[in-house]
């Protein structure tokens, strides 16, 4: 089982960002998603709105007690990785961690306490210069699913694309 | 030369994922990010300070007409990109992409004219599933530079961070 959860997200502010980070780490093979920080329920169902309409499993939902989650998985014996610009390689750890069925990733907005990077096994950078949350994780999924999230199905799915180099085609099921 | 264009930035609302796409651009080794849509002058300037104390060389600007943009890359012989989550699959095409030094990458903002289909060499799903621009391309450099990306040294950089398992080192050039 793959967890992302998501620190610090303050309403509005981060909603689209934090979006996004839902949205790729459903697209790119997590199982589920927890908000902490501030409690946005819209932002939260737009999320199960594209897994009902997109398919899953994947759920998403909200912690007030990130440590408490933390130390929960931490005893479900689920790996804790925090992704950080001031990690090791993600190419260097990455067969590591690979090793490893259930994990936790921490992604944090733009401010992580201190205390965050001790309570991870790996403090994990994608690239050592600043970038995105939402290109660390999905570069960190691609790494760790060695690009078969990209083949990923998707479970009892009403709408779905299928591909073509130019337009849109798009089947829905009623 | 690998080039970004993001298409119908709007003001304040898209100003911080159009960041992340700027620095994630710069991060995974593009060159330069265009912007699109509506001026903002203030991110476009978030991106450049980046560049000064991080180091490049990566190059950020701003261009009303995007049509122009792109007329004015493929008669410089640039291949067009369009990541869209209705294209095809990255994994079967990326090889033919790779086949070209000279890369204009479009990414669009929520919604794109129907003509960019049209006028991209390529439309390239990273996953035919709702996601995120910045995940889309962020997995598309790293697909095209085969994650030696993540290498990339940085020129004049005032600032940089000595990886660490655990905490923080940043060392400042004054």
């Amino acid at each position: 089982m793959l967890s992302i959860i998501r620190l610090g997200h303050r309403i509005g502010r981060d909603a689209r960002l934090s979006t996004h980070c839902g949205l790729a780490a459903r697209a790119l093979g997590a199982d589920e998603i927890i908000y902490s920080g501030e409690y946005e329920k819209k932002m939260i169902n737009n999320i199960k709105d594209v897994t009902n309409r997109w398919g899953g499993p994947f759920k998403a939902s909200y912690q007030k007690n990130w440590r408490k989650i933390i130390k929960q998985y931490r005893e479900k014996r689920f790996i804790i990785i925090h992704m950080s610009m001031y990690g090791l390689p993600i190419k260097k750890q990455i067969s590591k961690i690979r090793k490893n069925k259930n994990i936790l990733v921490i992604v944090g907005s733009e401010k992580v306490p201190a205390e965050v990077y001790h309570l991870a096994d790996y403090n994990i950078a994608v690239t050592n210069q600043p970038h995105s949350e939402v290109a660390a994780l999905s570069i960190f999924l691609h790494e760790y699913f060695k690009s078969k999230e990209l083949d990923k199905k998707f479970k009892k799915a009403k709408i779905r694309i299928v591909p073509q180099p130019c337009g849109k085609k798009v089947i829905e099921n009623r």
